[in-house]
């Protein structure tokens, strides 16, 4: 067997073996097959297709290739939720200490921010002292005690995706479903949890530009789940404007515990109160409509905030000193009208640029600027109304990338819905 | 401009633009550009394919990469021809001298062997003391004189071919054909020549598998050299069997020279006459039946061998040295009946396993080794009857690799025609 030959297979449309496609992953690992061999094999891929059995294999190569991490030692139900990457994406801090808040276990890994999609993580060390790294028996030990921990991903968690990622990233070879979802489900599956639940987000801002490919994503990626017997739940939501008000990480803890305290802007509460609802009522087998309730329960009684402070204190994390830029320009509407678009992925990048995001992977993230909406797709706007503000530090930005961000018509438009479809 | 943007067209069938296809060449030359992107746009190429006007920008930049090869100090009509690769193909050899002794200028670079076929170089220097190495001014000088000089290539010839060949090599993306037109026509075009003669193999044994891809190949090809104003003129041949009855170095000069004589294999006859009355009758102005009988008198007068003759000497060849091994061992038939195939890729591995061509780039040729046909398809053959005669070196072959090479069956077959096509 030879990568030319699995090469020249793929190229031809035939159907990777299982043999195949370990000797291409381990091949890559221990750096026999060379990068400009994967990349073509990739490219061919995108351009080929997979067939299921493919992607199975692919998986499991994957998951194979690092370590599993276990979570035998956390009683109760390990839920485990993941998004494709939006635009003031803040949803995994508001859903984890409010699952906990039922009594489920969240024993989360996330990333940090990439291209103009912030991170988790990030968000979270905008927190002083939080420790988004922990030993494995610390991350297991607060899990049973608190119910939740947002750490990072370990260092061995499938080492074959991120050189796949990493390579795909600059090739040109991205967007394939079968390589998206063996990425998303490969890390999902080695993370150990019981229940996988993944918003996949469809728009211009986002991976999935249209619903069809992204409901065949969450198709692929649920069948990948049903083979390691892990309940897969997906939700496609619009990510044509970002999701909430702010963007940039400490301006959305902020804006997280608001929403835990049940008091955050309308799209978060809707998507968190449905994801946490799907997940709440598959895990306790109740109606829908009855777990939707209890969450409005847990944000009312304060559960769910003192569930995030519990968390936050657990991992060292002083939330009194939460720092946001005072250094803040307002962004004023220059024409009265209805907002019909807000470019996501333009604020993402401006976000990105003026330090909340890195340029390199090894910039330094300047946790206290980002971006705060005044106004939602929809809106009615007044001349000179605050559209927005910016809260800087030492990088600059230009007003008008901003404003050509936003669209102001006459005319109000029909408003797309926030939640497309649920596919489990 | 980015390399990815490029890539992301390409995969998305988008038409690359001229800027764009000198940004992947210049780039890639000056390393600005990985090789795991060349290969996942070579790979989007493959797949994807080029349009004329892609292919044109692509030659063009492979063109002014490297040195161009000003012929103009040479008088008269320049001729070049190229063959697409075959098992036992000594047409340069013979073609070369008899289109010098009708007048024409035939100033040819020539490569080595690569893979199973064998290379114009290699066999020349197969006459003890030529030199195929000639400084600009020595090559033009003695075409002016002698009217020929086959030499090997200029290093810096399109430096992007190189460049990009070897690549292709290793990344399963070598069957496409905007890529293979483009690398064969940007070196003969940056040769120089006025007049470009390509055989295009068609079979198991050649690039082109189908005669349909052949024609498409040649189609592509006579509209680029039309681009530089060029003629262009194409011949689809068969590539089942090896063509005469010599494989290997000195055994091709050897049968070239009888074929200069007028007593060469009845295909290599066909394939020399055929070719170079096209050539004749297209300079000259005559018809072709005219010009195939020009060529029979100048291998009857002696013209055409003592050209050849003249070509070596002034090179510095000994014809008096040139030596066949005499390790001769003699392959027998084991059944009677007719020989439906011989398998030309079968037989050029096995002459390259025993010396006469190369398994790594750096390994020496063995010159006097080879493979001495009897038959040729469609012969019928007696048992215990020679099938062939292999010339020995120090390397060994298995009898069996050998006769697996032959199908002999009880019924004859219709054997398909020498030339399929003639396309200008």
């Amino acid at each position: 067997m030879t990568i030319l030959e699995i090469i020249e297979k793929k190229k031809n449309k035939k159907i990777l073996t299982k043999e195949e496609i370990n000797f291409w992953i381990e091949g890559m690992l221990k750096g026999e097959i060379a990068d400009y061999q994967v990349s073509s094999l990739l490219m061919a891929i995108v351009l080929n297709g997979m067939e299921k059995e493919e992607i199975f294999y692919l998986t499991d190569a994957m998951i194979n290739s690092g370590d599993k991490i276990d979570l035998s030692a956390i009683d109760g139900t390990k839920v485990d939720k993941h998004s494709t990457g939006g635009v003031g994406d803040k949803v995994t801090l508001i859903l984890a200490p409010l699952l906990a808040s039922f009594g489920l276990k969240v024993a989360k890994m996330s990333g940090r921010g990439l291209g103009h999609t912030g991170g988790t993580v990030d968000k979270l060390e905008s927190i002083p002292g939080y420790r988004v790294e922990l030993s494995r028996e610390e991350f297991v030990n607060q899990v049973n005690k608190v119910g939740v921990s947002v750490i990072s991903q370990s260092g061995n968690l499938v080492p074959a995706d991120k050189k796949l990622y990493a390579l795909r990233d600059v090739t040109g070879t991205v967007d394939s479903i079968p390589l998206i979802a063996s990425s998303i489900m490969s890390k999902k599956i080695a993370s150990g949890a019981d229940l996988i639940f993944i918003d996949v987000k469809v728009g211009n801002g986002a991976l999935m530009k249209t619903i069809d490919s992204a409901r065949e994503l969450a198709h692929t990626m649920i069948e990948i789940g049903n083979q390691y017997k892990k309940k897969t739940i997906c939700i496609l939501t619009n990510m044509e404007e970002p999701l909430g008000f702010a963007i940039g990480n400490s301006l959305e803890v902020k804006e997280s515990m608001n929403a835990l305290k049940g008091m955050g802007p309308e799209d978060v509460m809707e998507l968190i109160i449905k994801t946490a609802g799907l997940i709440v009522s598959s895990v306790e087998e109740i109606e829908l409509e009855e777990a939707e309730q209890q969450c409005f329960k847990k944000f009312n009684t304060g559960a769910a905030y003192e569930k995030f402070e519990e968390m936050v204190k657990a991992q060292g994390g002083d939330l009194e000193k939460l720092e946001i830029s005072n250094r803040i320009f307002s962004v004023r509407s220059a024409k009265a009208g209805y907002i019909t678009h807000i470019d996501a992925l333009g604020l993402g990048e401006i976000a990105r640029k003026i330090g909340a995001g890195r340029l390199q992977k090894e910039d330094k993230i300047h946790y206290q600027v980002g971006l705060l909406l005044n106004h939602k797709v929809g809106d009615f706007i007044e001349v000179n109304e605050e559209l927005l503000k910016v809260y800087l530090d030492d990088i600059d930005v230009k007003v008008n990338d901003i404003l050509d961000c936003f669209t102001i018509e006459d005319e109000p438009i029909e408003k797309a819905p926030l939640i497309y479809e649920i596919i489990k």
